[in-house]
């Protein structure tokens, strides 16, 4: 294919023509993430979800701002050595990512994608990175209960009920840094969604409202890369939930994929529903972001995972849109992500 | 440089191991900015500001499918012949986009950058070309006046005065195809922005919150490129209109960068301030993007001009970060067109 010097297989998919390596990833959560069953694996967790600032959304901005500090910590470097940040958020003109990030002085883009967007931030940051464009860059996103509960749905003085499809919204930050340089895991490929909208309207149920984009990129990624569910140890959507899980699992079985054996989804993991009364499980970019790099990696780093699909999936809503009557969208961004052996 | 392997120049700015091209664009506007100066120059314009939608928000949706409809028919493409899209608005969740373009079934890198993004989704598109990564990908941005008046500011039907400082969003969207294929406008390089942030608080003086980032874009591109701005025919921003104009000139002089015989702005040529009462000047997503598309590409694409440096602007506010009491912070994103000779 690199005699070719085309780098695009199948319908949706991309390899690079140079080795892309995650070097270094952190996880900044709320206290509810930290009281959960991933709660050792976390770098930080703060006891105020308001992480010392005024407001709900710059509080938000300080997860990322931890995050992409710790990030570059561990692996030793300084902002000035990062080329380009890849990020977003779900605020409104990702509110939590211009004001978190600019004081690094890093060229930005910004990017949205609703949950979806760790997978499009780890996507483009592969390109780049992949291309020979930058040594090193990052990619960050998040999502704060708070500040999400503010944007789509009610002031949370309100105390209204929520239905039990309805998902979580995690408080928290991940940041990776993607570099040439060798490292312990791999970004070998990546396959981009298209938008899918099979009419659903239910804000409160966005696993059904996502789960259509998620079977169509696990599908094509499988027939891109001409690979067998088999072929990854782990399938691991975002935010999905218990609703969505069960709906993807059917919808692919349909089309003669069974990924009941190898299927996660990061809004299961990060939560204990019955403990925790988290509905249908965690949800937003910063769900499948902390849970890729508090429990994945370090198994994929481990070698205890030798090769997984990890697919956020984002809900494409405003409350413009759903105030006017629209169908809730959704989108899925595909990664390939490998252990290295030394 | 290609010797190395490596893109990247300067502090900020990449140039592309292949040869990417625009090989086809198009406009599509409302009523006024079909009155304006370019009228002549749009390839659609659409009397009613509604585009025969019901909101405001599916009217911007479909200036956007509209826009990519043309460009791709002008280049004799069908959907499938586009791997990627890169697109973005000013909406919340980027509504427009998502409503608009899902309907081509093209895997799509959702983005922000506020009024910058034309110029994010040129630079990743062009990326993506240039890396050899999709033969053929599309740019697509859009604003609507009146939905970011809804989005941003008053209902319309307030009809609130605006100081003179005030921009006019406008309406428009327009569309970019880039191919590796070789076309008449060669993009030759890129220098991406970081978030400048002044502390200027003021959402109704924007042209005065993004003049910094296009200072700051504009010195640092001419620094990476070791150029003058004599080396451009053009300098070309996005939307400062008449009061970010005087700034930048202003203070790149102080930095003894004197850009005042090359540069112009989308927002002053879009608009005929004293007929039309547009206040400093056009603003918005679409407003450099249909410019470009109808006023500059066809210059460059006919040796009228040889080089120029586009620079989109983008003011990151939210109206909730605007309530919180922040500041609203700028960035620029630029990108160096060249024609092409037979």
């Amino acid at each position: 294919m690199s005699g070719k010097e085309t780098y695009y297989i199948g319908e949706q998919s991309l390899i690079f023509p140079k080795d892309v390596y995650i070097i270094s990833s952190a996880s900044v959560v709320g206290k509810k993430e930290g009281e959960g069953p991933l709660k050792d694996a976390f770098d930080m967790i703060c006891d105020d979800d308001k992480f010392g600032a005024d407001t709900w959304e710059m509080a938000e901005s300080t997860l990322q701002k931890e995050a992409l500090a710790l990030a570059m910590g561990k692996a030793k470097l300084e902002p000035e050595d990062i080329r380009y940040l890849f990020a977003g958020d779900l605020l409104g003109q990702n509110m939590a990512t211009s004001f978190g990030l600019m004081h690094y002085e890093i060229p930005l883009f910004g990017l949205y994608g609703a949950c979806s967007t760790a997978g499009e931030s780890l996507s483009l940051a592969a390109m780049c990175v992949g291309a020979g464009y930058a040594p090193k860059v990052a990619a960050v996103t998040s999502s704060h209960f708070a500040s999400a509960e503010k944007q789509f749905r009610y002031p949370l003085e309100y105390a209204n009920q929520r239905p039990v499809s309805a998902t979580w919204t995690v408080t928290g930050s991940g940041a990776f840094i993607l570099s040439g340089t060798k490292g312990k895991v791999r970004i070998s490929g990546i396959t981009t969604g298209k938008i899918v909208d099979m009419g659903i309207k239910d804000s409160m149920n966005m696993g059904a409202a996502m789960a259509p984009a998620a079977v169509d990129l696990i599908a094509q990624n499988l027939e891109d890369f001409k690979r067998t569910p088999e072929d990854y140890d782990k399938i691991v959507t975002g935010d999905l939930g218990y609703i969505g899980q069960e709906i993807i699992i059917d919808l692919l079985k349909k089309q003669k994929i069974d990924i009941s054996g190898v299927h996660e989804d990061c809004g299961i993991k990060i939560f204990d529903k019955e403990k925790q009364g988290t509905g249908s499980g965690g949800s937003g970019c910063g769900c499948s972001a902390v849970t890729l790099s508090a429990h994945y990696l370090p198994m994929l780093e481990e070698g205890i995972l030798k090769r997984i699909l990890f697919v956020p999936t984002g809900a494409l809503l405003s409350t413009v849109s759903f105030n006017e009557g629209q169908s809730v969208p959704g989108i899925a961004h595909g990664i390939v992500l490998e252990h290295v052996e030394d």
